[in-house]
């Protein structure tokens, strides 16, 4: 259960104050020049501490890769990877032992295995993400190869929203900013709200948007596994995320098939096309070669700078005292997760699709 | 990529004018004593034909358990099953063959085989759903046995919506209108709505609410197997769904961390308990013991009871001659399947979940 | 855990005297010209009542493709399928209600499930294996496109033992004899011994020798997915096998690295080959392009035409009565099983191996 | 394809040059108390440089456990672990960079992935067994908790073979000489075997046999997931490893069904059990609470410590100057790999049954 994909597949590892954590990812193709400079710089783009609107907690999140690439080049044998951890003030931890964080997964680990690592939520911490982000990378790689490029940005915290079609953005402006909305406008009041929010020892939620371009028609199966029930387990297993949706998704919910419909045409090559994308490049969970455009809801994090009432392990009264170096806001960190999960669910399903004509 | 679930897992077959659809139950654990005819029930209340407001089309959808079930309990092995095709018109296709339906599956399953079977939409005909209705119908009956109870119901659509939340409903009250609407003044919104899209050649869209009961603290999984996550490959896998949130999902993205916390407590029997709901009944991916509840979104159908423009496989113009037996709206036989894939979700995580504690 | 392959799966439901038993077959490719009759002719071959030295039962194993082909060609969409159960005496079994049968699974699954199906073993039938000669033959057919061929033959019965080497045979020989073994003289003593066997009311065991030839460099995985590791678990699933060995096997385990080395060399052409094939056509677990070969063991089936002290489910002394109908010798029509196995895990590497290289 | 089991699933990685091998270990349940240094004393059994029979290279093989662990007990998330690679003296392999080595994996896995990790074998060198007995330690002592044990032992080197049954030795027989064989008398005989062998620079194959003892009934599945099937699956992924077979094996399969039958009986509590043990534990592929037993041949490793004609990438003659630092015999360290392989498809197997019944 700690394993994603089919053929290209990633299982991590690691707890937020274990010794490290890491992964393997196994069905990477041989023959791909790798560029693990980049899988640094993605984990960086993740890391805490990098603005005044996310974390100050330092990590340094270095991953070491230790098999699978030689000579520069994948071998097609699993890349085992580890990042150490380095800040484990384990004993700041100690108060959090019996008592359960509201909507943290303390109660629900408990409950499950009898038993939990307190130290930083354990495997519950979003630290865990690190290991998507390698793994998405190197996805990421071999689909630039295809000519297929994913890129995510924040499309909304709190009230703010961005009005703006997704076709409106790059993936080059995304971190033009310390929030990850290529609107500037909408982004400079995302990160007022953000701050204040911040002051009053407060968090608050929003949207990411994710867009994969060059993406072949024909990627995702028509039952179970089709492209977007793919993205949407991909999506729905980051931590505190509460919805999925694409192309007019929930907002096209309430529409005539009149107005949602994508009519066909041709292009001025003769290539079939259509004219608009409202369903946002699936049809019947297959790709058709069009713009994938989805986003993810995402709650604010639980963690607020306010003393809290709450209960121990046994029921009695506890109050929490909060530390002060949680995310106000996790978006702009969520931005490179999103990226990370669609790459690995795109790369894996070109690679199925390897097998479907003989 | 035609089987869903892990332990308890069904694999469908079939296509809308085959001679027949079917599927396999693995996993099913013996003893259960099994109600055949409340499988049928199950399958009648997805089946075309039951009101005005859905296609009248016929199809009995009679199902034939041929394995796995002996002397009314299940033994442990398989579970086959078929579900005859007896109302196929395949003759009324052939204008079909070459031509492709905007928002439908015909275009990208040609890319992706290099040919399809156009009688009906072939397997991308919802028609498959039938065998996930088996499916979750045996799930159901598993999950009875443990007082988890499963149920869905239309919440909105178009722009008619139910507002009350969904504790104030009861499994009970969904099929007491063709619109499965436990809410008696929204049905009779949400039907004259439908008949006014029926009566005008359109098609409408809208969501569906369901609602687990009773599901015990410790199913699901930390990472990649989150419940949240099962749930959302499940519903994202229905025709037509084009999102899914949970707890208060979308809704609650823009809303501040003290809003959405839900804070700790013990009930009168000194159990640990929350004071509200806003999660969704899971946290960190495993569920608290509190009910579960979350929404799909679907799209209006495409197919429209208009002359349409749109191309042929060469790209040449051609129209589409509408032929009246389609659902105006989906969700009124939704409910049934969103049911059905909830329970199955469950189920295989209750029994994933044997295997948590040593 | 009734499903086989990883790209290329097959799933398998049904018991002995239930109304069907049957099978989906998942990640076909789209576009083979199948070859219904073909599949219906390797079915015949795995029939009881062929000749006199196998059971006099009936069954006519007719098979009904319910989905996954059309016009002929396959469409990448799941083939489903059934096998009607036509000789159901099942009232001949309630003898069998209690009673276990030495050396049969009546213990084994009462103790794993609680409950079984009596009827003729239930799902423990040898029956089953209907259902993989038609995912074998599948199989078969897409391999035969890529130049692939797969064949078995008996090649022991009791101390009767073909001392040839594989090398020397042909497919076309194997179905010369009632045995399938061919080498004729070996055949002639093999037939008579099991007459002889059968007669006294015994049963007989002894090896299948598989062989693949034009099978690509390439196939199989480094570590657990090592071709010769799929080879052996599909064989040892197949019913009365009791061991597997490959190239020159357990008679190679006594001797001299000097004796068993296959040196390299190039051929007329200048392409590396080898001068021996000990290793019989894998290295490192992936094929190196020289014929595969391998052998299965059966035991004699432990159904003896003799009253048999045992025991029922209360541990209390019962008396079996033989009824008249089983193999003497599984070995004739293990043959095609074996075929249809080997077929599938090839066909599967093939697939997957796809995915090797970028 | 570098992931083994179901429930209890462990993947690795790692070349024999590279920075390190590791693994994951995913699906232990939770609160079993480990003993890391039990872990490590099996990795010392499989360690090189153990006697003056086996290859004196040296590799401390120190397991660093990641994650998993908290407290001395396992929390139910996954087991992260790695081994550095200590004694890496790559640039000894660059002679090996274009040149095949007979009956290695050289060439096929070039003709795999269009490259390779030419560097003391890469992903195929046997130093990746030590992941598989991390894991199967870890699988063991879990299995202890059950009253379940599995040792395996030496039992045959070239021509000298162990006559006497496996239920006359007992697991802390084994470790009692160098080559791991029970029998004191044919240990000594193995021991001067395999030294001559070594110093007429050749090698020898072998068997190990493999027991479990205390096995309950249940374990393993009808059709595909026979325990058979597993475990000979298991075995064949094992480095050098050419057949398998259990109960009465090959050896049984030319005898009658009169000798092979496991006629039931009652013991002195009445219960129900066999007057033999031919089958080895297992019938219909469901364990019967008897011992289970098996053989695993492995062959004589390829590197001689002579001079070999091969080839090279292009095929021109070749030779190869041996190294001396390979076992003249693999058998002593197969043994805690067999022991391995065999907890974890064990363990996996008890985990699956718990959702045998409702």
């Amino acid at each position: 259960m700690n394993s994603f994909g089919n053929i290209y597949r990633l299982t991590t590892f690691g707890e937020s104050h274990g010794a490290a954590i890491g992964g393997v990812i196994d069905g990477m193709p041989a023959g791909l020049l790798v560029d693990i400079d980049e899988v640094q710089h993605q984990l960086d783009r993740r890391r805490p501490g990098q603005s005044d609107i996310v974390t100050a907690r330092k990590e340094s999140d270095k991953v070491k890769i230790l098999s699978g690439v030689f000579e520069g080049r994948t071998t097609g044998t699993p890349i085992g990877f580890v990042i150490e951890n380095t800040d484990q003030h384990s004993g700041d931890y100690d108060n959090m032992r019996n008592i359960y964080r509201p909507s943290h997964a303390d109660f629900t680990y408990t409950s499950k295995y009898g038993l939990r690592d307190h130290r930083g939520g354990g495997r519950s911490s979003a630290r865990e993400t690190a290991c998507r982000i390698v793994g998405g990378a190197f996805a990421a790689q071999a689909l630039k190869q295809s000519g297929i490029e994913v890129f995510a940005y924040t499309s909304q915290v709190g009230g703010v929203k961005v009005e703006a079609p997704y076709n409106g953005f790059e993936a080059s402006q995304v971190d033009t900013n310390a929030v990850r909305c290529p609107d500037q406008e909408k982004a400079r009041e995302m990160i007022e709200l953000i701050k204040r929010v911040k002051s009053a020892g407060d968090t608050i939620g929003g949207t990411v948007t994710g867009v994969i371009k060059g993406c072949p028609a024909g990627l995702g199966d028509p039952v179970f596994g089709k492209l977007q029930a793919r993205l949407a387990a991909a999506m729905m297993g980051i931590n505190a995320a509460k919805g999925f949706d694409y192309g007019l998704g929930f907002d096209g919910a309430g529409s005539l098939g009149s107005e949602m419909a994508d009519f066909f045409t041709t292009d001025a090559d003769g290539s079939i096309t259509t004219l608009t994308n409202h369903s946002g490049g699936i049809q019947g969970g297959i790709s058709n070669g069009q713009d994938i455009y989805f986003r993810v809801a995402f709650k604010p994090v639980a963690t607020l700078l306010r003393d809290i009432d709450t209960v121990d392990r046994s029921g009695n009264p506890a109050v929490l005292h909060a530390k002060g170096r949680h995310d106000p806001c996790v978006l702009p960190r969520a931005v490179p997760i999103v990226e990370a999960m669609a790459a690995m669910v795109i790369f894996d399903s070109l690679l199925l699709n390897r097998a479907s004509r003989l």
